[in-house]
């Protein structure tokens, strides 16, 4: 990353560097101490230059987080075709999650710890790509229920009297949200545990979930004791 | 609230009241809009006195953490009863921890997203907590899994070979991981989505979950497919 390089390179490739390097120290550091010095030297270029590209530190990190959650979005629809059984679409979205995710740690600890601690205009641009996840596997939760056998004529669900193999559709919701979370709390947990592969940690995840949603969706829900005098 | 009741009071019970009155503050403004005149209107006492009392703005949100974690910790701990099998454990504690997080939504608030937003001292605070919740689910999926029936001999498991009815402990690890986060995803949902009750954001979650770990447990693992081509 030398003086040779700084010379004659379209803009957009020395942002990119310029992004590259940011989400490396942000990342290491954390917002707060990452400093603008460092992250010139490691994307080989000056300081002032970096100002001139990406104007102020708040804007180059809102940079780093809409890239990174951009690539994130991308890898995990790229990740799924549409034309395969529900289980297996979430099986390769969850393989493309974590997959990229282990390849990018910098990039994740910039969406899932360091643009949330620090501040609301930062956390709001993760709650946006957090929303289009949601929607995404809500669809496939709801495809997969459409596509499952119904359950028997008055079989209650949930404290529901379900007709048809539907589920409701704040059930589908729910269920989105907590594969989201789970997945979310996974993933920072494999890039953190040693020995932990992408792989395990979405089999992981296609274990306790997937099996979960099969027998509810067959009409096989886990019951609630029906007297339930812990918690009222 | 008013000129009466500043008199004569003990200092632990009106510190209580300037929590009380500080999380609402925080959970409805978040941190940085905040502002220490309208907690101190609340909680019925003069600004003055709420940092004789608390300090800091800082010092005072970093009480109202710790309390709230401290709470919720114990509502969680006070739901569940050692002696009942696994899957009633898990649905005790969390039908006490949802049924927490419904009554003290702002508490909620300040934990989850407030807490995490305004810099790593705060976010320290609440990874205490979280770290404790973690372990105690990874307890109970130890011990749910030591009561499962063996698996067959020779039976592989999530790519392992496993002759006894334990699974591995980063499996387990993982899994605990998987839950909470699938948990605290869901308070967040059911506090901000009118008509779930904190009964049903359990079931959910149980439904999801536990059907997939008992399904595991039972050496019937939802199986990835022996080929996968889409990620490396």
């Amino acid at each position: 990353m030398g003086a040779v390089k700084t010379r004659r390179m379209p803009r957009a490739v020395r942002e990119q560097q310029m992004l590259d390097a940011a989400v490396q120290i942000f990342g290491r550091r954390g917002y707060m101490a990452a400093s603008m010095d460092e992250i010139a030297e490691l994307a080989g270029v000056s300081k002032p230059l970096v100002y001139l590209y990406l104007n102020s530190k708040e804007d180059l990190f809102t940079a780093c987080i809409r890239r990174e959650a951009g690539t994130l979005a991308e890898a995990v629809r790229a990740g799924v075709r549409p034309g395969l059984p529900a289980d297996r679409q979430l099986w390769d979205g969850l393989r493309a999650f974590f997959a990229h995710t282990a390849g990018h740690p910098h990039g994740w600890t910039v969406l899932h710890l360091q643009a949330r601690t620090h501040g609301e205009r930062f956390a709001a641009e993760v709650a946006a790509l957090r929303a289009e996840i949601v929607a995404f596997v809500t669809r496939l939760i709801a495809a997969a229920a459409r596509e499952a056998v119904p359950p028997a004529p008055g079989c209650v669900r949930a404290g529901r009297d379900t007709r048809d193999g539907d589920l409701p559709d704040q059930e589908v919701t729910g269920l989105a949200e907590a594969l989201v979370g789970a997945a979310e709390s996974l993933a920072a947990w494999a890039n953190t545990t040693p020995g932990v592969t992408s792989r395990q940690a979405a089999a992981t995840l296609m274990n306790v979930a997937w099996s979960g949603l099969g027998a509810l969706m067959e009409g096989r829900p886990w019951t609630p004791p029906a007297v339930d005098p812990a918690v009222s």
